[in-house]
This record gives C-alpha cells, structure tokens and sequence, in this order.
C-alpha cells in the first residue's frame, strides 16, 4: 500500500539503495521526512524476477550488444503498486525531453510512477503496454535512469504547495516564461576587482527592470537559440516585440 | 588535498550529505569504492562563510525577491581546491543545455570541479572570474543543483576507461551520433498480447538493421525535432540521403 499525501512518488528500480540521495536533504527532504508533504516509496524490480538466479535482462531480439530489461519482470513490479491515476514515467535518453510545462502537469498528479532503465533499455511491449512516457533529461548518456528519477521528482515537489517555505521563493525562474534569467548580484560591492553593476545600485527601479529584461534576452539569445526563437514566434504573434530585435 | 585517480570529482555543496547517493551504485559505485578508478570528493560551502552565523548569501543587487549565494564565500570554497586543469561547472538553469559532445570532453580531462546552485542563483561575478561554464540539465527547475552534479558526473565517469565492464557495454546509443535508439525487445516471443516485431526474430540481419534505422529515423522525427533537422542538415552536407526523407 502506497502512503497517500499531497504528491506520491514511487520508483522501479534495481538500485533502491541509491535512494532518497538528494532528494533526502534541504527544503525537499524535509517536506518528505518531517511535514509529511510528500512521499517516497521504491520498488526493487529484482525481486520481481520469475528466473531462480534473479535475472531480470536477456539479450536484444535480433541481435546487438548488451541486455534487455524483461517485459514480463518490469509488468510485475509495476503490478505490485498501486496506481491510483498516477502519470507513468520512463526515464530513457530515447525519450521527450523533460520540460517544465510537463513538470507542472505532473506536479498537480496525486504523484508519479518512474521506472529507471539500465542495460540497453527496457522491452518496448510493457512501456506500450502500460501507456509509459518515455522522458529524457539532457542529451546525455547515463549508466541508468535514478538520477534522471531524482530530478523529475524534484522538480515536480518542489511545486507541491507548502514544500517551498518562505526562505525559497517560487521564483518567475528560467524556463518559467521562455526566457532564461538574469545574471545575479549581491554585497560586497567589489569582488576580486569587480563591482556589481553601476544600474543595480542606482536606485531605479525603471532602469533596473530594463537592463534586466535585456541581460534575460541577450542570454537566452546567445545559449538558447531555440527557445529565443520560441520566444520571438510568440512575441510576434501577440503584436509585441522584444527588446533585443 | 584531492585525491588521484583518472577522474577526479570534487562538488561544492551546501549539502555534502546528499552524496554520493546514485553515484554510489552500480558499476559506477564500484568503480569508486572498490577499484579506484575515479573519485568524488564533496566540498561543505558552509565552512567558508566569513560570517559568525554561517550566512553565505545575501539579497540581490537591485532588488527581487531571494537571496543570491556570495561570491566571497565561493571563491573561498574554491579556493580550498586544487585545480589541476580540470573544468569548473556551475549547474544552473541560465547555463547551456548539457550535452553528449561536452561529457565526451570533460571525461578526457583529470576530472571535474561542480559548484551546485541554490535559492536564486550565484553571484555572475565569481562565476565570470574564474571561468566557470553554466550548465543546464533538461528544461526544468531545479531546487538546487546537486542532482544535475550527480548526472554530469554520472555521464563523464561511464566514458574513464575500466569503469564500464564487460556486463554494459558502451553503446553506440542515442546522441553518439545524432539519432535516437532503436527499440528493444526480449523474450518472452509473445508479452501481454504483443509480440516481437517479426522482423527482429527473422534471422535476416539486413532487414533487421534497416528496421532500426527505420525506427531510430521515426522515433528521432517525432520526439527529437531539433535532432532530426541537425541529422538531416548533416546527411546533406555529407551528399547523403536519410531513409525517412
């Protein structure tokens, strides 16, 4: 029986042990260990194997290198938790990639069920099966899917109301708005011979906003060129137009 | 003093405790604790607060809501480090997006130095002085940076040699080469109703490859647009032509 708070998390995985990790410290661990905010259960999918050795992979139909996970083990492991509409998540670099619009949606789920791949990946049957989302988190390669778990999770319940105290504001935060942040300061005035820029010390507040909304478009324009060009499309299309153009 | 080993991860923190968590597992855990072949050493940013109270951030320069984590304090913490070459990381959403093309690089190197955001953000001015890279992890917002530290090291250390062993094979997988996976099938024949396409379980190897690539092709148009068009902009400078065209 899965416990039942705000936002349930429960993770497939061969590695429980790699567990809470990160997601145990902080703001987020104590919304989990001591308010009660949100929970965390895993699930050791070796133990579901049916083989005596406790083999949960075989080879790849039709050859290739490396080990399958079983449709049939990843099916039972998933048979013994209870669903309870929960959104089913597979983190795999064949995956969508990971946005914070689709972390929102997931954040108002009663939680998420996340299966961690390894090996080559998991038998296509049971994520068809089952209706898993096949997530990906960054364009990179890992060695299994539990820290992508760890960040999905963390980036859902971090939006569950009452995890975020007033010490950590819910920001207006990249990505939130399609346009990266600004670059921050704070005291002392000079560090290692630089100052903090001459406008954020001026005390105007007009000027201030608008260098910041610039330093916004100069950044997403420079190290996201896809979401600036998002950003323009959408501009132009509610007959605005960004200051950078 | 760092230790030495083919990769060395050292990650400024504000929670030391939340490693080494995923990082612990696996082959990758084995490779640290019981072969040496890399290894991971946390740095507690809170010991280099010059404030009786600990404090290591401050309000933001020009207003705005949260604290901004103090470029002294930082460059303090760095300061306890030995450099030795190795690239200095600042996980945080204004950064560019990770990708396969850097891990491949930062694995060359004698290892990495991590520093893991939290609240608003780092002073840019310890940032920009000691040349660290901004680095995104998925489009999503993080409390913090450690569980993108841990998916970079993650993705750099299954690249040191010996730390993959024969049981994994390191893949021609998904962003090596531009194109997202194939799907993967194992026994049993027949999962739930659905079977394995019959074509993998045909024995021909030709069609079973250009299947594949079939699927890698598809699967890559329609999750992985920004993919597709790079991998076919390549296939055109090459003189070459997709399957999927």
């Amino acid at each position: 029986m899965s416990p039942r708070t705000s936002f349930d998390a429960t993770v497939l995985t061969m590695f429980p042990e790699a567990f809470p990790g990160p997601l145990g410290v902080s703001l987020i661990g104590t919304a989990w260990r001591e308010q009660g905010l949100w929970s965390l259960e895993t699930v050791d999918i070796r133990g579901f194997s049916k083989d005596k050795r406790g083999f949960l992979d075989d080879t790849p139909a039709g050859g290739g290198p490396g080990q399958v996970m079983k449709a049939d083990v990843i099916g039972a492991a998933l048979d013994s938790v209870e669903i309870r509409g929960r959104p089913l998540l597979c983190m795999s670099a064949r995956g969508r990639p990971l946005t914070q619009a689709r972390v929102r949606e997931w954040a108002k789920a009663p939680g998420i069920i996340v299966l961690c791949g390894r090996f080559e990946g998991v038998d296509q049957r049971v994520l068809d099966a089952r209706g898993f989302e096949e997530v990906a988190v960054g364009d990179a390669v890992l060695a299994g899917g539990e820290v992508a778990a760890m960040l999905v999770i963390e980036a859902c319940v971090r939006l569950v109301p009452g995890v975020l105290g007033q010490a950590e504001s819910i920001r207006d935060e990249s990505f939130e708005d399609g346009l990266l942040e600004y670059p921050q300061y704070t005291r002392p005035r000079t560090f290692e011979g630089l100052d903090i820029p001459e406008v954020l010390v001026s005390g105007d507040h007009g000027k201030v906003a608008k260098w910041r909304q610039q330093m916004r478009e100069e950044t997403t324009r420079e190290r996201r060129p896809d979401l600036w060009a998002a950003y323009l499309a959408n501009q132009q299309a509610k007959g605005g137009k960004a200051q950078g153009e």
